[in-house]
């Protein structure tokens, strides 16, 4: 019947991921929707939710070229067993709408993983800043030696940064978690069906207004695409600073994340850094694919935001997922060599800018003089091929700036640097302990709000699934 | 002194884009930043604030090569009208917060003024909609004709997708209206200011907490190009079917929107919704820039998504807006071929869902059952080249179902199938009003938020500008 | 030994990826430097050869966490049957030699492929223009009806443009099929092997020159996923007008290619075109990540563009070949409605160009004018409500335009509009004839090309598979 | 008449943009097919072409709402002067074909400045490696150091890719170059013109064969857009070379293209590489536009790839060619720490692989024993804390190995180990000297290609000018 170029492009691969990836949440769209059916008092709908419940717990068939896919599958079984059971399940029911609310569902699971993933890295990266608030690094900018800065402030502003992520996906979260269900072929039904009850039953927020929406929109798989597109360039300008310090031997991975060479004896590559890097590559450039199935095409329901779009959705979630672990791990307990980090501090020119300030505050001439004097006095050492801890008093007083060896010291050891940026969200170990304070109070909100809804959507599946009247009852309140 | 292959690709560029763009932002921030400085003791800092509301007034020099850019410009300026005061000014300030500071400005104002059109979308697109309740359209599913239901069914449809997408643009905006400032290089300062001061006078939420992470994030730039991206591809969807109803003769644009040949004399081409469609495919592309100007970079001050990300992103802002326009302005009045359109769906198969809604309640055999009558019914009209509307009761008959005349010409009636649909979100014209009250009462919500927020952002840039004391007043209340 | 984590996110889908897509190639690279290494007099090199070609034909153990990819599987197999033969193969090689290798080897054996269904494509697209040489279509531009051609015209174009597509792809093969074998690490070798042989033996063109080169490099991948890129969008774009097509009943395809809905009886989607349009999305957004990989990274042996781009490239070639197949297939024998297309481009208004030109010809007045004289005319018939197949001479006459009754029908005769364009390239049947003949022609030079590479690449295989020493002999002359 | 939003969103910024833009290639455009028209006896065609020829001296007017677009404004111009020869002038000519071509003019200009700067750099890069050629660096392999090469070796590989990256944009040229003159709307026309001379008169290959192909086609679009990119992500990565290098103080740039510091007073920024970076990232952001805009929409005359993407297209361009000066520039005479390089070479374990060759020569039992012995005596030496250049014959003793002081010393030694390298491609200096001879050589070649083209088309454009009726003469030739 089917062209078999067809059969081998579209049905039997569709079928294939189908049966692997969606059976659970198709099981549940239909026994919810059949559960709804016999609260409206659609006969033989109760027997199908029955059923459908029975039916899960068999072997899902390999795929036969005579069923066109796996929603008929399940149709055609019931049917086998009850007729009427099947014939009252298809009542206010479409493909159009059940596909859109299993690839809906499909996605807040997708998404709920990845929540807890990037929440694990930030407890990751929390917890490595807490060992490292005293640790002196050079920060870089425009890729030179910019000023001495603490890894624990460095570490906790990549962790804010995904803090906000966090609050990207969860408002993700709050447009995909929509019920289509109800809204059929696209107009709805003539059954007095109750939307509400569904989307109850499938712990969605509600059903999604316009039914015509319901079957069309793909705006929310832009929006989950984008999240991970967002998250994924933070974390590849991370990667390079990881690669960068890992080049120069100031953080080196353990045994099991890093690879030799079959010529070169004495390589350890970071390879888990780099792999991480790949995928978040892969899952940006995924994110490509999900765009342009939405782009120039009817608004209405189509195949490309719809079965054709899972596989993609399905590798950027795993990317996404792989190259937050591989991150992870390479950030729970890498070696940092805490001396050479300190001596380049020590020994280069990054102090510079707290010497301006110094000046500033004791000539009280402005910080905009100061700077321009640090500036030629660097010129002259420059020219004089001495470094900055040669630095002495007349040197000073040569270009009028009278300073005592204490203030001059002081002013060039990184560590003061540190402990003087006392601003708010600065390095000094004493504000950095209150920032971690915060920045763990609003991690552990977020492990709640995550708790929560995974919760809710355990008690739903349960339900569904027919293994806890309970947690049905415990749903409807 | 500069290379002139840099001065012409970059200096100079960069300045006359600020000139254009930037400066009364920069100007904003400089004199924030001198009066939180004035409040926190800083001598002479009141006077910068005074002199740089002076400056803001006079015309800003032409680009000079031996002036770096627009923020050496103003602080030579300063410096000639009043050392002490330039001296003051550049206290706790460098050019890394300073230019996010200006860039967070902009997006502000960008994003503000994007909302602003697509709330004008949003009200045509409801005011369309309210005008067309009981207008007939054949909804079309995989480019073939799916269900009759009505132009306003569609059309809300769509603006419950906008109002998702403003819900979007204001949760970016609360993550794009964060305050930099303070930061300095990247590691705060020694001097004791008041980063919540400067926040407020700027109308931001509040600074960002940490300094390093204020300085380095694009995650904010990043975000705004995905939530064009998604409201793009939406629209791109709903251009497709506008250019597909215009081909067909069932929309027509006014003769303002309309382009003829140079050749062909018959022809009236619907270009704005053409060029609209290409705006947004621009402004989608150009959110690839964004984030490629942040991936694989440094994390930390660098120029790939600061001053170099500007103009794209420029560009981003005025290709969606115009798009939204030329977009609004075709669905403002355009003729819509209401006759032709019901024609289509009386003489099409597109109601016949129905009379397989009606089969199925009159024998109660389920729709399953019903589903597969029609399809025979239909392979039946198809063999005997027969039109749907010559169905008679006896072909009802041949397959074993009984309906009344009356029942079997309201099935086929494309009205009545709409009428029957009053589903939640379905087209009948009862249950469309309620859902058009509710869009414009989500409608009004938005528009005042945008109200609110639009006052608070031009009280503070009036109060920094310096014309109104008491809109500072206010501000601080 | 490996962490969890890199185990499953990195070599455990490396290993299985290798073992399912790379083998081949992987077996005669070896053999390839094994025969090479024998004839510059390297001792158990013959003997490595001869065990690499007895391997290959053993099944490829699982994968196993203690070993680390399937070079080292092959290595320690080799080693267990002769410690020699291994300690010879391993001279002067690397795996960032030898996968560079592998990996162009493996973008050949794709990009041939996708050349053969890019050339079954064209055949078919000829085919069907000569069985269509006499088919009136009404073209558009911009939306709208603009003038007849014959379907033939459109058909041949598109061909044309394949064509392009086909020199493209096999200018991209001349670029991918250089041999890195020899670059070792990324700087040679003190060995003095022979690049040159080695090439030869894997029907590479010719060794890259330089070895920092040949193990860096991935322009020929970013290139082999631009010209998918490049093809993509032109069939993008031809699937709109057959899915605009399909949409209006024009053109339909057989059953085993089309779909209907569990809820309207009447469909026939047109699903194999609509498959094929996101397989070509799909293919076009993977290539971001192909981008992305080579994106901000070192110019050097990195696993971005290697292996974990290998998966990805893999789907895109399967996302493009699956689009062409289905293009194939539909194209190959649809229905058209040929009454359907010549009834609307008599009774609307495109072939009204004609008109303005036999008025040119007639008063020899210049197009210019003739153009104004045609549009006002059909103003003043839209004013009428009147259709053009209702003017008349009297009409002509009042603009100032005398023509025969002959002149008028024939100039808005569609099949006469047609025969009048026998300017190169244009739709005259008489000029298509000779357009067939030629691109015919070149089409049989591509395969001809293609087949010539086919034998080549394929005797490479046969003799370092041990299968057929004549082809070995052949292989060198 | 013109809408307000459509006049400002569209029709405006088009005329502004072909005014500055596309002047040039319109008049030779027009004045060509007057020429043709000529030829071929058309009346008043002379005239047209010498009025244009007139025309095209004067300044261009300003916008005029009251005129749709450039082609309008000569055209009305041309009437006003010689209303026969305007109608002459618009016999056969549509805006389609002719935007076509001036489009095609644009991009044929382009990218000869595109490969004027590209032959530039690899001239630099090849003048900088002939400096170069003993200069010994550590070649990074997965962000460690893997073994000794020279800064010649490296900057060859980089203009050996360059040098692919000139064949692509000739094979691209040579499709771009091709003449869509006489297509007309889309179906070539009624009037006996003569395709090819246009073609000659305007430089072009040929005319394109089918004309629904001239005027629809976009293929040469992306394809340009393709080649920026493969060579944008190219010089992305050697850029980031470039800055890890500068990061460590390898390298330096003059002081006319580094950038200090508002705050940090040591600060040096090596701003000219960043910018460049940034510029390869737009330039491939804005493909994605060009792509997006061939993406689902009719394959026909529309404004997507038209007139839409002109500017895209030219801020590419010029992002290309700055990236590409920027780099060019840097890359002249950057200050190379040779001291520091050589000192990393010899102090690191970079030259490990060839004490592994050595031993492997030595005992001849096989490279992969002596890479095992090597790596384990390295771990030895990690447990003792020592550098390798503490190795001595004793420890190699104790894991089997005998050399000879000599031997070792050899081994050990940067320069020794690049000057065994003398492998096809490898960094040994008489080596390289060769490959820079062939490197040159086939710049030269491409050089005078280039010249050879540039004088062709500036023939065409001095006939068409007006200028030279010899060099019209000569075209024909």
């Amino acid at each position: 019947m089917w062209h078999d170029t067809y059969l081998k492009a579209v049905l039997q691969p569709d079928y294939t991921y189908a049966s692997e990836h969606l059976l659970p949440h198709l099981f549940d769209a239909l026994t919810a929707h059949s559960l709804m059916l016999d609260g409206v008092g659609v006969t033989h709908a109760a027997e199908a939710a029955r059923l459908l419940r029975d039916i899960r717990r068999e072997p899902f068939p390999p795929y036969d070229p005579r069923v066109e896919d796996v929603f008929f599958t399940i149709d055609q079984k019931l049917a086998g067993l009850n007729p009427d059971a099947a014939g009252a399940m298809r009542t206010a029911l479409s493909r159009n709408d059940l596909d859109m609310t299993i690839y809906r569902l499909s996605a807040r699971l997708r998404l709920m993983r990845a929540l807890s993933r990037l929440l694990t890295l930030r407890r990751t990266l929390l917890d490595f800043a807490e060992r490292e608030i005293d640790t002196v690094i050079v920060a870089y900018t425009h890729h030179q030696p910019a000023q001495p800065t603490t890894l624990a402030h460095y570490l906790t502003a990549v962790e804010n940064n995904l803090a906000r992520d966090t609050g990207r996906m969860f408002e993700a979260l709050s447009r995909v978690n929509l019920s289509p269900m109800g809204a059929v072929a696209l107009g709805g039904t003539s059954f007095p069906i109750d939307r509400y009850r569904t989307a109850e039953l499938l712990a969605f927020e509600r059903p999604i207004e316009n039914t015509y929406d319901a079957v069309s929109a793909s705006d929310w798989q832009v929006e989950v695409a984008s999240v991970i597109t967002i998250t994924s360039t933070t974390l590849s300008r991370v990667l390079h600073d990881m690669l960068f310090w890992a080049s120069r031997g100031l953080l080196s991975l353990e045994d099991g994340l890093v690879q030799g060479s079959s010529v070169m004896p004495q390589k350890r590559n970071p390879v888990a850094l780099e792999h991480a890097r790949t995928k978040f590559s892969k899952a940006i450039g995924i994110t490509q694919s999900v765009i342009l199935s939405s782009h120039n095409v009817p608004f209405g329901d189509i195949n490309d935001p719809g079965p054709d779009m899972q596989p993609p959705l399905s590798s950027m979630w795993q990317e996404f997922r792989e190259g937050v672990e591989l991150l992870t791990v390479s950030l729970s307990n890498p070696a940092i060599n805490r001396e050479k980090w300190l001596r380049e501090a020590q020994l280069g020119e990054s102090p510079v800018t707290e010497l301006a300030d110094a000046i500033t505050r004791k000539t009280g001439c402005g910080f905009r003089a100061a700077h321009g004097r640090v500036k030629a006095l660097l010129e002259q050492l420059h020219d004089q091929e001495r470094a900055v801890d040669t630095l002495t008093l007349a040197d000073l007083h040569g270009i009028g700036v009278e300073l005592t060896t204490t203030e001059l010291v002081s002013a060039l050891n990184p560590a003061e640097f540190i402990a003087r940026r006392t601003t708010l969200g600065g390095p000094a170990p004493s504000v950095m302990r209150g920032q971690l304070g915060e920045a763990s109070a609003r991690l552990r909100a977020d492990l709640e709000n995550h708790e929560r809804l995974t919760h809710r959507f355990m008690a739903s599946r349960a339900h569904l699934e027919g293994d806890g009247v309970q947690e049905c009852k415990g749903l409807r309140v």
